[in-house]
């Protein structure tokens, strides 16, 4: 099975001559035709060639809310069904400049919003994979693809990530340009990324960060690089903050117990893990979160629902007309509430390596017309901060995952942390029967 | 009057040995002193001591509004009447590290909103000196200082600069940090200058410019050095688009003879002077301004106005109402519109080297109830590009100005094109009697 390759895996076959390129997209794009009945491509390449560069023959899904000039960009809704950009979004350009080929679109949620797509969980069909970027996870788990792009405003890379059984990685606030990718609310919208492994969301972040005139938010990333053959400096056990925010009556007893295995695991192999309670002043990030979204979408959608009564959905709606009573002041104090908690976040995890928590409230949910619930997302997301979601278990036969948080700009110092919990952890990868 | 020597023409009197910065230092404060009937200054250092470094010797005049470790900062208002703040802001900070000297706190209105302070325009007793930089601006045209700060969040620079008939630099947005100056609405709030000359605004913002992380605002500005002998680097004649905006009619007959005349100059020393209608799109901007100025200030003293209503004056108090009216999506839009614009007037601008425009409707009016009419600065101010109030002229013994702008972040060329206006108009600087 080519296609089960990751990425750093297939980019060192490659070079070493027992991979061609093209061997290993044709096997990818096969691999995509053989799970149609996933649905989590809204168009694959035809044909797919692969590109010039380094990445030469690594095929990439791309969240459908993500510009593409050679393909449809839906941006999961009808308004858009026949929408195809002018030109291809920054992370696209990026992409395509190192050599990778999109092998297709993935379905996303209307806007990234709530309204859901037709994709199933690969690990059990009539679950959801979660969402709003449902394709991408659904697609690297089921060994479609190596990388897949997503965006998370609220939950929307951890939470997918942690239902397929796959490596999520939300970067930074900023890491990435969003220059192409629909808005949902800017102030909380994040390109992220899924792979299989903690090494391949390094080795892919490492080449994907930049900066565009045209999307100044915040401070850019430095700068990083990963060898292909030594991966992440490995690092000494870390320090861990186990951080039960306020809203952990909502997880699912499964999902706790796997965190205190996971827990555990991390303490035999010589991590300091303590639990952390965060101050009182962080229980306005669900509140902050909110507002911020509720308001920014209002104004990037108010016209839109207004025109298109009939092709927008009552999510999207609901998000506008909420978004339309909050006053300005509203809006501003959670703007400076934001950026003041990203700033205390610093000192609150001074001497911790990361934050240990949960990426959502369990196991993926049955049925298709919610992607669960980004709850447990949420805070980091207002916060900017990075976060990986990484495999630890399962339930049920369905994947469940632990998240581990950063503090602000510190990605890679996040992933060599999460990549010494990916060790201790020695999960194989596995893939989903079809 | 050793106190008239300009900030250039100081320094390299001190460097050549010809006047001793002490002496100067000694100069300014008794100049201040003789005029305390101008109540610029709120406090006067006692006994001001030459500071260590490149600026040794020279004093400079610092808006209450901005912080001084080891002077009161009031904010022009009562409730901060025995306000020590525990830092110097960061501009403070930095002219301290240059070695100048902070000569006192200049008189700025209430938080740098309406409500008036007490000082007089220097060239006519009972006329206001413009707003919100008061002292500043009339501490610079009294001879006290060769340099005082300000602040512009409408139109605090460029204005008092024009009717005090002094040189007001308002850099972009971004280019100063306000680590330390009390907030009005910090989408618009911009650290200026004050000199007599072109050359010794370029060569105060050269060394004043910076960034820091508690305060990243769009993009910082490059660097630049200016020569103490070479000063600006001269240029060509310019190509001038003489803007009149939609309140052209605001303007008095002889503040508009007085661009006539200066069009006139500069066409008969080369320059090319042509009318440019903005586009209709920039009609919003007066709009814009005023909703980012009323939701943030409604912010920042919405709890200060309830706690004090005694302490605050009603201007604040209608400010702090109007913001809070405001629904948060039209907030957004505005910011949106005011990013769009800015960017939009690097394509309007294309083959001019600046916008030739006025800085306030005419003279500094009578009385000190109010301190004029901001509104020909509003949209530049919103536009976040630097501009250059440069004194053209005078009305019954009070000045007149003209006001030119350039596009964001090119601050060096707009100083560059100033400088040819101020050669080509000729004016001797030349000082109010006492």
């Amino acid at each position: 099975m080519l296609n089960h390759l990751g990425l750093v895996d297939a980019l060192r076959a490659f070079r070493d001559g027992h991979v061609s390129p093209g061997d290993y997209l044709v096997a990818c794009h096969d691999a995509a035709r053989a799970r149609s009945d996933l649905s989590a491509f809204t168009v694959l390449a035809a044909d797919p060639a692969p590109g010039d560069g380094a990445w030469e023959g690594i095929p990439v899904g791309v969240k459908d809310i993500i510009a593409t000039a050679d393909m449809p960009t839906t941006n999961g809704s009808p308004v858009y069904a026949d929408h195809v950009p002018a030109a291809d979004a920054w992370i696209v350009a990026r992409l395509k400049s190192l050599g990778a080929s999109v092998l297709g679109k993935t379905v996303s949620t209307e806007f990234a919003w709530r309204h859901p797509g037709p994709t199933h969980n690969p690990w059990r069909r009539g679950h959801t994979p979660g969402g709003s970027s449902s394709g991408s996870a659904a697609a690297v788990a089921a060994g479609i693809v190596p990388l897949a792009l997503g965006t998370q405003t609220f939950g929307s890379v951890i939470r997918p990530a942690a239902y397929c059984g796959v490596v999520g990685l939300k970067p930074s606030y900023g890491a990435i340009p969003r220059v192409g990718v629909h808005p949902l609310a800017s102030s909380l919208d994040h390109v992220g990324l899924f792979t299989r492994s903690v090494t391949d969301a390094a080795f892919a972040l490492a080449r994907l960060i930049g900066r565009d005139e045209a999307d100044l938010h915040g401070r850019p990333l430095p700068g990083f690089s990963i060898d292909l053959d030594t991966g992440l400096p490995p690092r000494e056990a870390p320090r861990l903050a186990l951080v039960q925010t306020t809203i952990w009556d909502r997880a699912e007893p499964e999902q706790r117990a796997l965190l205190d295995s996971a827990t555990t695991a991390f303490r035999t192999a010589g991590a300091h893990v303590s639990n952390l309670v965060l101050p009182a002043a962080f229980e306005v990030l669900w509140d902050c979160a909110r507002t911020l979204l509720a308001v920014e979408a209002s104004v990037c959608f108010g016209s839109l629902v207004e025109r298109f009564p009939d092709r927008t959905s009552q999510p999207l709606k609901d998000l506008v007309a909420e978004g339309a009573r909050i006053p300005a002041v509203a809006y501003v104090e959670a703007r400076r509430r934001q950026a003041d908690l990203r700033a205390d976040l610093d000192r609150v995890l001074a001497g911790y390596d990361a934050v240990l928590t949960l990426p959502a409230a369990g196991p993926a949910p049955e049925g298709l017309a919610s992607t669960g619930d980004p709850a447990f997302c949420v805070p980091w997301t207002c916060l900017g901060v990075p976060a990986v979601a990484l495999p630890a278990g399962e339930s049920r036969g369905l994947p469940l995952g632990i998240q581990l948080v950063g503090t602000y700009r510190n990605d890679l110092a996040l992933l060599r942390t999460a990549r010494w919990c990916e060790t201790v952890l020695a999960r194989p990868i596995t893939f989903p029967a079809s």
